[in-house]
């Protein structure tokens, strides 16, 4: 089934303790659309860059079945740019730089041909943005899953809380969580969050895995413990479109397979951070991938046998 | 079989954003054993304390089984005392008071009964110590585990590395396992560690779950999600007590069953925070640790069912 993915299309520079990148190419969208694109070759983005944009990512991002009409290219304009760095513990990181250029009045202009799209990824945007794209669709996708991130929280939480209560899934790190819930526990910030809209919850824990909430129901899903984290730029993005791309591709928007899905993102994630930017993500196998969920498979996996005691 | 635990047995005074107690029975030797109980009751311990231990606990640990002809009742002497305040995000604390009282001078006298025990699990004590136990039993036991703290890493790093080349199974947590390898990253800090001596690896991560290493196998179980933790004080100990209560239960040290008995441990530890001090784990029933373990079950149980993509 069809997905469509909104989400920044960006340049991105990048400190970390191992070395750093002149302007590469990053952004939400991107991340999302390549991870997905593993999944499901049934996929649409709704993002806005400048002229200034590669055409070789363009052509990447088509090679791997995005369908680009909604892609808006603005001449005599810039894309936009983020550079961070990361601390020694790749846990926390400082902006440097943030310039919206094309950002700043993006208006997200849906093509006809995408009405009707059966999944919809909203990647980190201002939340009417967001909004706008959900309002655009004549009919409602099966399932809306959201990003979003601190910043928000912090300048606009009511418009933040008008897009929740629009969406299925909402996909945040522990933080945010905090932040968003005024909740330390993640248990009571789940409560909290999912009474504003979404019955689904991601927390994502970076290095510690990610939880999903729904009901009574949780599940859990370690990151794959690694020798070294390289850059963990876009892991989030990529984990969120590892998940969306499945549920697309498995047109399955159960608990279960909601499951599968976090498995199938923790696995794409886990290759994100290998290299800097989005290199890793353009070139893996499906070999690779099939090795990675059978190590997920073999870390959590084990079988009570009997009552002992 | 019959399992001997060598460990504290102690006071503690504690302080969390929920409230503080007076002197409360702790230790990291108190937490193991009655933690280890709940699955063996074949059961010995080597301890000291001061006459000012209540009689009241020492019937405790006897009417689960515990054997306390090894622990030693100074008299005239005081126990051991810890105090310590938790930080609002329960996850560090600072030490207001240690009283070493009786453990300034512990000689770990071990019973002729003792003799022949299976499976050893030594308590974070002074590395010296631990290492006259396993020196002093005649016949090696199956399976020695050992815990240990940043603080011998500080003052008695050598005498620590001569104990931990004794070991089979070294129990520590993240920071500690940082400081000793002085790797960042667990995968590489557990490869230095292991070359140390213990051939399994169990790094503990509090509320992020915990690792087990060993040759190429790593195993993850997390914590369980919880509304919240009350008093974390002891769920380390108990962690390992549960542990090893079940490896000498079930006479079985193979890696399948150790992922057992870390799920098991990891069950006991989640009743330890949800009250003050040893208060909780002495009333646990056998339908509430079942009922966990199916928690656990809940969630991490995952099926990856095709091929999609």
């Amino acid at each position: 089934m069809s997905l469509l993915t909104v989400g920044s299309v960006a340049f991105d520079a990048i400190e970390t303790p191992f070395g750093k990148t002149d302007k590469i190419i990053g952004g939400a969208g991107t991340y999302i659309a390549l991870s997905s694109s593993f999944y499901t070759k049934d996929q649409k983005i709704v993002a806005v860059v400048g002229e200034d944009f590669p055409q070789e990512m363009l052509d990447t991002l088509a090679s791997k079945g995005v369908d680009l009409e909604g892609l808006q290219i603005k001449q005599g304009e810039k894309t936009f740019f983020w550079s961070g760095r990361y601390h020694n513990d790749m846990n926390s990181r400082d902006t440097l730089v943030t310039e919206l250029n094309v950002l700043e009045h993006f208006d997200p202009i849906i093509p006809a041909s995408y009405q009707g799209v059966e999944y919809l990824m909203l990647g980190n945007l201002s939340p009417q943005v967001q909004r706008s794209v959900i309002e655009r669709l004549e009919t409602r996708p099966k399932l809306i899953a959201m990003d979003t991130m601190n910043f928000w929280m912090e300048i606009a939480l009511e418009e933040l809380k008008k897009t929740m209560a629009l969406v299925d899934v909402l996909i945040i790190n522990d933080e945010e969580a905090r932040q968003l819930s005024g909740e330390y526990s993640l248990v009571k910030a789940s409560k909290v969050i999912r009474a504003m809209g979404p019955k689904y919850l991601i927390i994502k824990k970076g290095e510690h895995g990610a939880l999903l909430f729904h009901g009574e129901n949780v599940f859990f899903a370690p990151a794959l413990p690694l020798e070294e984290v390289f850059d963990p730029t876009g892991a989030g993005d990529t984990f969120a479109g590892g998940f969306m791309g499945y549920i697309a591709a498995t047109d399955d928007a159960s608990f279960d397979n909601m499951k599968r899905a976090i498995i199938a993102g923790s696995a794409l994630a886990s290759f994100c951070v290998e290299k800097f930017g989005t290199e890793r993500l353009t070139d893996i196998t499906r070999e690779e991938v099939d090795a990675r969920i059978e190590e997920f498979v073999a870390l959590t996996n084990f079988e009570m046998v009997q009552t002992v005691g």
